[in-house]
Formats: C-alpha cells, sequence, structure tokens
C-alpha cells in the first residue's frame, strides 16, 4: 500500500518494462515557497534488452561524490541495448538536491539520503525518494551497485565495499561481486548495524548488493574514476549482463578488510590535524597517528593522536580544522571471517 | 599619523625591541552584537638576540591553509633567542577570526586579508590588522616570509612564489631568496600588479620579499609540511638569522616558472569538473585540459576545456563542483626572464 | 486521546459553544530559544447565533496568499451574530508564524501546512496546529471554506476548487457549494491523492469542502479580493448560516474544469521563463508554451517549452527566475465527469 | 529492542558497572556533510561504591543553562569514590551541542532536548541521545536530578522544581527531594501535561526525580551557583549517597509554588517590555504587569499588561524585545494540594 | 590612472575596436573561499560596422528584471554587422552575480549596482564591475540605454525614463531619445539628484541617456517585452545606428511625467498592503490610496494611506506583505517643464 | 556640500525651526531587493519653545539598549512646549533598523553606528543616517545627551559618561553636566581615542556632551530605567531648559572614575565565564576574577582569570559563553585628573 500512495505520488517518465533505452526522470512532489507546484526531478535511465538480471545502479547518495555519477552517466549514454543481456536501471543522482548543490546532504530537509532508507512516501523531499526507490525500483532488481567516494571530508583508497549479507548464500554473493570488481581491496563495513542504509534496504529486499568507496576530498580523482569505470563493467560482466570480454584483466584478487569498532581515530580536540602517515601504511594500535595543533594559540604544545587499531590507514580527514568528535583517521583491519 | 591612531586603537601584549622570547597578542578593538568592548585577540611572537636583519614571517593570511601556521608556531615554541642573530617577528595566524573558522575571508568582514593592504586603522577588523602590519611592523623589518598554501579551493605543487621587486636589485634579491627556500621550483606571481597583497605591500616597503604555495586542498599535506619546515630554516639561513649549518642540503635548484595572463584555465559553465592531468604534467595550448559533467542530467553531453599556455600543470580546483567563473587549472609556463 | 493531549497544550481563549461574537486565540507551546515558555497565538475567532450549520473558514494556510486573511478579517469585524442562523468558527490566519512571515511554508519548522494533516499533537509547530484544527475543530463543522491565493510563486485565474468527495454524495455538495461561490470557473484539483491537505482531511471528516484560487504573485489583487468577498457571503448563504438576500447576483454558472496529471509544464533548466500566452488563452497539446532564456551566456540559443494538455492557461510562475522542476504554467482541462 | 539497537549504535567509553571513577563519552553517530564518520562525544562520568542508590545528575539539557553543569563538572573532578555509597551517573552536558553553541536547542537538529523524551535511536542527533538516556541508563537509576536554569530568554527565582509524581508515593518521594535542595522556594511544574520532558520520562521509568531552575539569563549567577553546589549535596546526602555531613544547614523549608494554566504573561504585541516588579513581589490577578513600548514609533501610546494570576512574581523575560506569543512575566501560586 | 588599473585588473576578451560581431566578457577578479584564483564573468558583446555612433546598452543592473536582457541577448545574436552603422556595446547583464541569482543587488557584496557609480577598480565585486564599465566603457560612448524594469518590489506602468541632463542639450536630447523609445508614457526620474546610478554617471560623462521601467514584479512581462523589443530598434534608429525602416510606427507621442518628492506613498506599520486603484488611475492628492491589514490581529481595524500627490498612478508595491519605510504606490506627475 | 546632497537625500517630516511639538521622521533612501523605492524611516521629534539653547537627545545609537528610548518617547509624549525654553531635538531610534531587530549593529549594513561618525551622505545606512545627524543637526545644537544602556553583552553599574572635551572648558562642562545628571558614579570613557562615537563628533562640532551607560543584559532595568528618567530632567535643568524645579534631589555628588588600559579583563578561552565578584565590588589587580570553565570536557581543569587593574567591578559580560577576546570584566579606576 505505501508502493501505491508512492507510485501516486511520484511519476516517472520511463516504462521501466519496456526494452530499449530511455533517459528521463521521476518527479517527487515539492511545494515550496518559491515554487508551490513544483517538483525535484530526479534523473533515472533504463537500458532493456532479452532475459538476463536486471542491476540497479545509484550514484549520488552523496551529493559530494562524483566518480559513480560520472561513470554512470557515461554508460547511459554510451551503452546500446543490444551490448547488455539483461536489464540497467541507473539512478545516477539519486539525492539530485544534493548532487546540485555539491553537498552530502539534501540542501532541502538536511537529511542523508543514506540514514534514510526504507523511506516515506509522505515524508521529506529526501524520505519520498528513498520510498521510490525501496518500493518500486527494489523490488525490480536482482543486483544493486551503491556508487559512494569519500566525498567532502574523507579521503579514502579506492576499493569496492561489501555489505554483510543477511544470509550466508547472500553474503558470499557480496562478497563476489566485490572481488569482481577488481579494487586492490575490499572491504566489509557494517556501519554498526545501521539499518538505514541504501545497500542495507537492498540486502534486506534480497538482492545481491555491492558498494564502493572512491578516493573524495570532494573532489575528481584520475585514478579512482578510471578504477570505477572498469569495476562497474567487472561486476556487470561477473552477473552476465555484459559480456566476459566486457571486463578487464584484473591482475589480484582484491585483498579484504574490514572496518572494526576500534577503526576511528576521533578528535577529542579543536584545531587543526596533522597526519603521521599517507594512506595505505601499515600501522599499529598504540602508535602515533596525528598531532592536533592550536594554530592561534602558538604557545600551547600540540595534542597526540593514537591508532585504537592494527591494519592499514585506509581513510584520513580532508579538511584540516578539527572539532571534538571528528573522525581523523580509519585503520582497516585484514577480515579473516569471509565465507570459506 | 595613520601609524599613530593604529597603535592607540591596537596596543600590543609584547615590546618588539626587547630581546629574548615573548609571545603575546595585539589587540584589534571589536565592538560587536555579542561583545560591546572586546577585541580580536591576533597571535604575534618575537625573538631577538644580538645585531642582525629582521625577519617578519607572516602565516594564516587565509584561515585556511594551514602548513605555514603549522611550522611556524613550532618555531615559536622551538627557537631558543641564542639560535639566532637578529629578530624574528612572527604573525603565525595574522587574520585571526579566518583562521579560527577554516575560512579563507573574514567571517567578520568577509573580507579577503590579501587584498586589503595597506589597510586602514578606522576600517574594518581586517583592515585593521593590516594596518597594523602595514604601520607598525613593516617599518621594523628587512625580510617579510609570506606563506600560503591552496586553500580550500586549490591543490597547487609546493613551491616558493617570487614576487616581483619594485627595483632591479630588490627583484633579484626576491629571487635569490625564493631559491633559498629548497622548492623543486619557484614560481613568479604578480596578480596582474594588484597593489593589495601582503607581499605588494611588503615591496613597496622595500623589505626583500618572499611567498610560498603549499600543496592545499584545505588539508595538512605531509609533504608540503616537511618542506615547509625546511625552507623557513633554509630562508632564515640565507639571510643570516640562522647559521649556515641550519640549512637543509637542496638537491637542485628551483626551477624558474611564472603565471602569464593565460595561465587560468576558467569555466563557462555550471557542473562538476574532471581534469585530464596530473599536477606536474607538460601541457600544451590548445591540448583537452578537462571536462565539465552535467550529473544531473546524464543525457546531456560533457563539455570539454583546453589549456590556454603551454607549461606545466601547476594547480588544480579541488572542489569537483564548478561554476562559470570558476578557475579549474593553473598552467605554470617557465620564466625567462629572470635577474642575470 | 490524540484529542486530549491536543486539547490539554492548546488552550483557546474563546468557547465555541458559546453564543455571540468572541475573538481570540489558541496558544500552541513553543519551548525556543528565544522563548523559553512562549506560545505561538493562533488567531480564532466564532461567531454563533441559534439553530443553523457549522461552517469553518480558514484563511493562510499559506502565509503569501492574502485575500482569503483579508476578506475573513473584514467578516470578523463587521458581522453581528444576530446576521446570522448557525455558527461560523474563523482561522483567519491559521499558520500564524507563516503568516507573519509572508512565507508558503512556516519559519519555525520550515513545513508546509497544507501537507501536514491530520497533525500531531507532540510534533512541530505546524503539525500542532493542524492537530488542533483537525482534532478539536473539525467535529464541530459541517462546512469547511479553505481560501488559498496562488502565492509568491504562481499567478492563476481566480476560481473555485472542488476537493473530490469520499462519496458521490460528498463530491456533489462540493461541486454545488464551488459553483455557489460565484468565481467564472470551478476547478477539481486533487493533488494527486494526497491525504495531507486541509481539504482531504476536511472531507475525510465527513464536512462539505470548498476552496478557492485568488490571483497570486504575494500580492493583493484588487479583483481577486473584490471576488473573495462576495464568494464567501454567496457560500454562506447557499449553506443557510447567511440569508439568501446576502447572495451577490451571480451572472453565469461557474465553468468546470480539472487539472490533469499533464496539467503542468515543468521546466527542465536553468534560467528566465518567458511565456507565450496570458492567463485565459485556449492552448492545444504540443503548441510552443514559453522560452527558457540564458542571461548571462547571451550568445546561448533560448530553450522551447510545449504544453502537454489541450486547455486554458490557468496559471503561471510568477518569479521569472526557474530552475529545473520549477511549474512553469498549468493547463487547465474541462471537466466532463462531474456529478449528473 | 529499541535498547538493543541504542547501544550498538551509540558507544560509551566507560563501563558503567564497574566501581571507581570513570570520565568519558559515549559516541552518538553523525554523519554529516562536513564529517561523514564522525560522533557527537557526549560526556559522561559515573562514580561508584559499594551498596547504595543509583543517582543520574543531568546538566546542559539546554546548552545556555551554566549553573548546573558547572557544579556537575566539579564534583566529577572533585569527588572521590570513597566518599559516596551507591554510584553517581553524571551526563552533564547531556545536549552537547548545543553546549557548545550556547543555544536553548540543538544546532545540528534544532531541536528542545526538553521535548523529545523517550527519543529514538534511529532518529535525529537530539532524538539519538535521549534515547540513549532514556533506554540505556534510566534503567540503571533510582534518583534523576534535571539541573535547569532560565536560560537566554527567562530569568527566574532559583528555586527546586517538583516534577508531579505518577502515584502518591513518587510524588511524596518528589516533593521531600526537592525540599531536601535547600533553596527558599520550591516550584511544582507540569508543563501541561507535555510527556516528552527528561523528568517527565524519568517518572514514568519510576525514578525519584527532581528538578531546578537557577536564575537565568543566559549567564552564571553567582549566587544561584552557590546554591546548586550546595543543593545537589544536600539532595545527594538526603538520598543516602553522600553523608549526612556533607549537607549544608537548610534554615528554613522551601516554601511550596506551582505554576497555574493562568501563570504567564503573554505579550500580543511587538515591541520592548518594561516590566512593573522586581522578581518576588507579591502581586494579585488584573494588576498592572508591564508596559509594551514601541521605541520607533515614539508617538505611539504603550500598551499595558496585566497579571492573569496572583502570587510571587516567579520569572520574567530576560530579552527586551518581545513579539506576540513571548512570555514576559510568569506568577507562582502558593501550592496546597501537596501531600500531607 | 583609474583606467589603467582598472584595464589592467579586468581584462575583456573582446577588443572593443574590431568591425564585426563578437560574444565575449570581461574578467573582474574574484579571490574567494571557494575559489581562489577565479573572475566574475560579466557578459559583454559589441558589434561594429563604419561610421556611426556608439551606443552602449545595458541590462541586468538590478538582477531581477529581465525584460532589458530578454531583448539585447536577441540583438546580440540576430542582428548583422551590415544591419547597422556605427558601434553597438551590450552589457546584456552587467550585474551577473545579481542576474545569476535573481536578485536586485549582489549576492557577493550586498551592494545595488545603481547606487555604485563610478565605481572603484579596487573595491569590491560590485564596485569593480562599476569601474570597468564608466572608466573603459562609457568614454566610448555616444549613447547610453539603460534597460530597467520594475523588479520583484514593483509593478511599474510601462515607460521610458528620462534621467534630467546636466544641460539643456543633453536634456533635449535625453527627452526627445525617451520619446522615441514609443512607450505611452515618459518621466524624468531624478531619484533626488543621486549621483551614483549608472545614468548619472554616464551623463556626466557627456552621453545622451535614456531608460526604462518595465513592468516588474520580477516576473516577464509580455506586453513589456514586446514593447522594450520595439522601443530599443526605435531608439538606434532614432541616433541613426539602424535605418529609420527599422522602428516601429508609434501612435501617438509619449505623455512626458515626472515624480516628484511627494510621489511615494510609504508604510508607517508592519501589515499587508491592499491598494484601492489599478494602475493608470488618476488620482488626486489626499484621497485613500489604500490599506494596512493586520492579518494575525483580525480584530485590529486596519490603518488608511493617503496619496500625497495629484496624477496617475504609475507604480505599486508588489509584495502584499509591508513594513515601516516600504514604498507602496509611486504617482507620477504630468511634467511641466520639458524643453520647448 | 556634503551637508548639501545630505539634505537633499533625506527629507525630513520636521521643520526643526518652527516652535511648538513636531514628531515626525527623516527618510533615508534604502533601495533593497524588497523595496526599490523604500526608506528607512528615522523618528525625529522637536519641541521648541522662545529663547534658549538647544538640546539634541539621542537613544537607539545601539539597538539592544532601552532605557534611553523608552525615556525619550515619554518625554516626546508627555513634555509641553511651554515646559521648556529653548529647543529639544529628539532622536530616540537613532539607529532604527538596529532598534527593530533588537541588535547592537544595523542588521542593513552590519555597522556598529557608534563607530561610524561623522558618516557619509553617500554610504550605506548607518553612514547616511550618521552623516544627517552629524551634518544637519549637530550644527543646530548646544548640548547633547546620548543615552546608552550595557547592551545585549554587558551589564554595567547605572553611571552616566563623561566624554573627554577637546578644550579644557568644554571638559569642565562635560564633567559638570555628568554629574548634574545625578547618578552615584560618573566615568571617563575615551575609546582609546577613537574618533568615530557620537559623542567624540559631538565634542568636536563643540556642543557640551553627556553620555551615559544604565545596566544592561538586553533588558530592561527597573532602577536603570527610573535614573534614567530623572537623571535627563537634571541635565535639562542644568542647562535651563527646564526649570530648576523639575530636576530631582540628588544626595550626593557622582564618585568620579575612569577606565584606564588595563580596565578590561579579556578571556584567553573558549568556555563559560563565571565571575568572582558582583557588580560595586573593590578588587586589586592580580586578583582572582573569574573562571572559564570547560562544559563539554568536565575532567578539564577550569582557567583562572586575574584582574588587571585595581578599583571597582564596572562591568560584566552577561552571555556565559565567551571566546578569545571577549570583555569579561571592566574595572573602573577613581579619576584623580578632572578638572579642578
Amino acid at each position: 500500500m505505501t508502493r501505491n500512495i508512492t507510485e501516486q505520488l511520484t511519476p516517472a517518465t520511463v516504462d521501466f518494462g519496456k526494452p530499449g533505452k530511455q533517459i528521463g526522470v521521476f518527479h517527487v512532489p515539492l511545494s515550496a515557497h518559491d515554487d508551490a507546484w513544483g517538483v525535484v526531478p530526479v534523473p533515472v535511465a533504463v537500458i532493456g534488452n532479452g532475459e538476463g538480471p536486471t542491476v540497479i545502479l545509484e550514484g549520488g547518495n552523496h551529493g559530494d561524490e562524483y566518480e559513480g555519477p560520472i561513470a554512470l552517466g557515461e554508460m547511459i549514454r554510451d551503452l546500446r541495448p543490444e551490448d547488455i543481456q539483461g536489464r540497467l536501471i541507473f539512478i545516477p543522482a539519486i539525492n539530485q538536491p544534493a548532487v546540485n548543490s555539491a553537498l552530502r546532504t539534501s540542501p532541502i530537509d538536511g537529511i542523508n539520503m543514506n540514514r534514510t532508507f526504507p523511506g516515506d512516501p509522505l515524508g521529506t523531499t529526501t524520505r519520498q525518494i528513498a520510498a521510490y526507490v525501496n518500493d518500486v525500483l527494489f523490488p525490480m532488481g536482482d543486483v544493486f551497485i551503491d556508487l559512494h567516494s569519500g566525498g567532502s571530508s574523507l579521503d579514502i583508497i579506492p576499493s569496492s565495499v561489501i555489505e554483510p549479507g543477511r544470509t550466508p548464500e547472500q553474503h558470499a554473493a557480496n562478497v563476489a561481486a566485490a572481488q569482481a570488481f577488481g579494487a586492490p581491496i575490499a572491504v566489509v563495513i557494517d556501519n554498526r548495524g545501521d539499518p538505514r542504509t541504501a545497500t542495507a534496504s537492498a540486502a534486506l529486499a534480497g538482492m545481491t548488493v555491492i558498494g564502493t568507496e572512491m578516493a573524495g576530498g570532494g573532489t575528481v580523482s584520475i585514478d579512482a574514476l578510471a578504477l570505477c569505470r572498469r569495476g562497474i563493467r567487472n561486476v556487470l560482466a561477473h552477473v552476465g549482463v555484459l559480456p566476459a570480454s566486457a571486463a578487464s584483466q584484473v591482475e589480484k584478487a582484491s585483498k579484504l578488510y574490514e572496518l572494526t569498532a576500534l577503526a576511528h581515530v576521533i578528535s577529542e580536540d579543536d584545531g587543526v590535524f596533522e597526519p603521521m602517515h599517507r594512506l595505505g601504511t601499515e600501522v599499529v594500535a598504540g602508535e602515533l597517528a596525528g598531532r592536533i595543533h592550536f594554530l592561534t594559540q602558538p604557545g600551547r604544545t600540540p595534542v597526540d593522536l593514537q591508532y585504537r587499531a592494527s591494519g592499514m590507514v585506509y581513510g584520513r580527514r580532508q579538511p584540516g580544522r578539527v572539532r571534538p568528535g571528528n573522525c581523523c583517521l580509519v585503520v582497516a583491519t585484514p577480515y579473516e571471517r569471509h565465507d570459506a
């Protein structure tokens, strides 16, 4: 029933059941001061050809993560229906208002799309978008690809991300798909079990789920974009929508990591953060991780920060300025418990 | 007379004429809604010992450029008077309100400190700070070191910056000091002759002037910070305030470049910028420099951008999001006209 | 039970059961930074005299729509109890904070009152107001008059609005009341079935419901205000609260229209909108409806917009500046399915 | 089950079951634009020693009320485990973002913490904090002390506050604890039965509950702070966590008052409020309470305000500027119905 | 000398001395937080052919006035060099940041461009733009056409505007040019002698000057746009840049009016303004002009406003909401003193 | 000449040369986005009767200081021309936009009126108001009374303020007038010689000048308002505009103090300020003045602040929250150098 009201309030200009290529939008109603009868037009595309799985490809969940949306836009423009077997549903800028504003969170309701699923068709804009994707699109899908980067606040080693499966089978499928992506590393990230992410909702809907983290810093990384372009095709070949020949040669299987409860180095002070190590460095718990400097009080001694976990420096904060609670560094730990 | 009113309105807690080390502030009056009788406390330090030149070291001209202020803070805490000959005057966070807010421009009056010199003792806060530095401190100095980084919007190859001299002698001294810094490259930047920068005012006051650009992206670069720490000591040894032994070995003389009128690649569109080359790549005028993508209109073809000058990619825009007028790339051209 | 907590938290200074005229407020508690123990005082008035239906008259649902609140204020001041039979409950500025700010949506919680019903007595201010009206006032009413105008973003042909009835009887009553209003046209608007409007909630509560759209542009229209003054009295005479003699002569029955799913012409671009036709012009689907100009890129060719439905131009966007998703024009289509 | 997800998403750095003194935080996840993987670190401390009741002491529910947080910080630093019998759990700045911003309501989600209980572990930050306190901490407690002051908008006679008990026993315990505090007066405040306050939730959880109002005006009152320091120790001695010798001599039992439905004098105008009487003055209903002046219209006669209840002037608005709905004065009425 | 620094800091991509058509920009440097080395690109175009006067056509002085910029953009795209004799210099969106934001004043420095002339090449962005136009372009011009509309706050009868001349000859030329425009009325507006408008500066520079007011309300008027298109060509034919055949037939000479010191009806209250008469109505001083309603205080009697001058209602406030000092109505008085 | 353009641009509705009582405004033109042809209406009143000095009485220089404007409004309404000898010119809310917003500084241009004199008739609004007062009104005056209170950020002992005279005669007159006011103390405040205050400009214009500080905290003080009402009449009697009988009995001559360069206790930290002493306490330099608490870091030891001067605690910061540079306390020192 939520699906009924969702479809009624949110019309799309494409027919997801039709073969061929269509590029359009779905219209989320938004009755705002400067546009009483307006809509938020969320771009969507569908390419269908014959039998085969349906893959939903999403980018722009956060509006300041660019590699995914760029790569999806190129596929939308370049792929011909005859290139595929099955169906591709693209949502390249799912949080359209955030993408237009280059913000992680929506400028309309201030909400982080990735803490919003399964959404609400009668909620605010971000919730209405999530409801459309969850209620209308997810039931059509077999595979879900959720393309993130580090965003404005984080710089992360380009990698695929493994959503923990709800069943051993799903977990194995998620790991296999993440490895098919072909990044140097693949990282299990469970967000402490938060059920409100797009990937958690997709997993709950029974799909095979794969995510990414592609550099960040609010910029476009030349290397991460190249990896992203290759990785998406690798996954589509892995699930049979593209022919095997479309996949690029992957030299070495992705090394598996996970983020544990001690992965994050958190600032307790207000200052400017200086890291001690570059991304990819091996570090041990207790080692000096960085320093907080107090630039307008030059007489004050900087404060030291230590790592809490051993492993590899996986991510770092981009803005130098930190406040208490800010995540300065993230350490990824080798992942032992994977499916065998 | 402007100097008189400046000193009267802006008391300092240190005595610049006294030998030894003092760390303090100068108080710029600010009568604001939430503090009728308050001040902006701009940190300042002085270390004096015997005869020798006076070097004024400034950081935090823009509040989101961190390597300079960090390195200056370390020197303020670590240097002993007996380590030097002459006098060091530190202004490590000259735009104190901007540094506290991690903004290029002041949150109080919205002004870019580096388009404000020579300031105004009866103007707004940024102008009052500039007036103090220009009217009270500059007359004490022989050498001025102005430590910039790329800031939130630019990522730049770490380099020293040459302020064009007002006389051939001053120009030669500026070039020599920039080379003494020991960065791989040194770049002449004249800001189209804008007289409102700190270095332009310092040059007008007759000092030897040296600047820097240290990476950027609003973050702290491990490599640039290391270069900055070495470079400042190299310059101080060059001018005789530190002993020659304090300078680090510089393997190769800085290669000289300049920014010409065609250095900048400017966006004419509203979208997300993808660069084609990494910093340091040699490029030629007319070559494809980058593309502007339209993420929420995936059917729209990206727009190409070309280089306007030949040379080396010296800087790039950090935020992916661009609007018309934004500087996407900067190309540095080999500098031929230098003093010989 | 929600009604109990609503009444407990939201005291009114008038007694709705008492005959005679009372002008007062209901106090919605608001514990804000600048007023810890304050209230939002929503104006309300009641005029009661003998037997007869209870009519609830609401204005200011959006804070930038003025004809309704002006006309209701005049009735509150001018009508004497002996002029009527039954009871009139006025809520002339239901979204009081929005009316005081001349905004469509509330400055307190950013919410559109007309996407908020049935409200929540423990929610934010707009939800608490809606809960009071829905839980406490609607049960007292037989007829609900909801007076809208086009607001800041739309200019609309002055007209009465027909809320689709939940039963054939209610629908017939709604159509009859809308025609009694005496505007040249009456338009069925169903908001795609959105259940969160005041009129949808009132219809659900079993009342006869009538709405209006009175010009707009964020201004007071001399003509629309004159129509509004007459129309309200016409409706009150129609339902028997005012004597038949209070109604004005209506020359011609309102022509019936509806807004279909293709009524709205939506911009896909960022620019300035030039319409091709004045309000009231007959147009056909596919015809040129307007152009989007790019003022800061004078070399760029404007983009054409077409109508998607045939009918009459019923409304247009007031602000020239448009962004993707903005509603530029609305076409009303003759309504065939009305009660017979 | 809400407790499970709360604990999973919100880790604490202290072990509430361990004896001795620990000072730490609980981390509420906050994935914001400027910190994708950050947290809100809410300070918490626990001191445990042997058998005895568990007392939860909370300050900073509103971020502009200072006496409670100051007094709790001093106890956290000064109390030794051997000084007590039982356990003290401190949450001295429960609305950490609001305390850091000196705002009544949270700068993150705009919410008043004291209209948020019992919270929501999947809601916005303020709701997540409330959920942690309600779901994880309240079940550990026997006594809850909630330290408020008047905040930025109100100046109030320093007093203890009695939360109405859910049972006669709880009510008697609440009154006794409030009197043990030792303020000149103790006031029953029921917020019209609003169930969303911290004290209402604590009472529902079965604890003995005591509140305070300590001056206000957004400042630190020397007298109120002294009373607050004494009063907390008095209550801890009253419930047996501190020895009787830790209590200060209270000269006279607190006089009991209550706030009735007519306690508040509300402005209907936009102007500047001039009160007629100082706090503590005895007044009668109908008496002139104050005047609203129109400073930019000096020819306009001020508007008079009258008291609606008889009793003692208990609080007044601090900011001179008032708008319709602002609470200008609060009159406390002698409380007759207390337990006997 | 100000011209030298202006040209040095503000390069243009067109050569104003070259025949043929060029469309480009001039770049005003803007070193902002989000773009350290960026520019404001102000669009400019030039069409030159043989001998003849130079006409400077400006639109977008206020960013919410659209008829002028639309008509100028069309001319830029449509006119061929061979269509003209002389030179046309177009600045169709002089306040580019304001036009992009649809604001009267610049979003960068908050300044009204039309109170900024002659500008300052070292001032903020709006002042730098004005300096470029005043110092570089005005010396090239013989005729200046400044195309205004009423903007967001005013609705005005479409008309040409006469800038008072500095000499009788210039005055006569200005009146003749305004009449050539062909609007029903032409109005002398002197802004109380304020020297900071574009037209005042242009008059001071010795040019023949003509302005317009084209409807308003922040929207695009179909009728005013048609008049504007015709009027510009009429003026160009009048001064000989277009052939006489390019002018449209004007039925009746413009009637001349002026705005006297008593033209404006100013609100002294905070409320919603209801006008009594439509634009174009003849009124007399002392007559009821409008009423201020108090929508959230329905019991309060509205306040009456009277005209202060006799004449024709020339303009009215668009937003219903008014505050003290807002201009509600403007009355134009027949102009007697014109050149004879 | 600046006077000519000032008068031309800024018309007043009263005639300052006419006997009797007039209440009106002067209109400062303000062409803003929401009101293209509007004004800022600054209230002004004049009462004239026969021969005698002209006294200019000003309030609302800062918009959050209320005692002066209230007392002046009462005089404007209550005084009859026949009550006085000479002329009174009232500017009770000189910074009208700030008064309407309850802000120290203008919401229009962000400027502190009291750092703006002598103003600029072509500057922003605050500068235009100052120019009108300085250029048009000051030349009419013999005595200037400038009524300040502590405002939102300070609580100050009610006192008269002595502007240092430009000549010994003026100084003696200023001291005598300040003592005539009848406050317990009178304080010499020179703002470090800042020439931009209203009183400094008035002194430069040759008037006898008197100021006040009346409590503060952004509220209306019952005691300070009573003193203010009496004090103004005392001064008017002192200068002969009111009869001697209008003055109230002053028990004891005002004790004279001054603020020296060490008067202010400035915070160097970010926290919450707890003062040690009440206003009026005698303190000595070096004594503990207060503490800065860190409420969200309860484990951190508070920082102590010391007095820098000996004398009496004259003022304190009202908001508990402090940042580096905020003035926490002000100590007044006995004034020895007065005229003898």
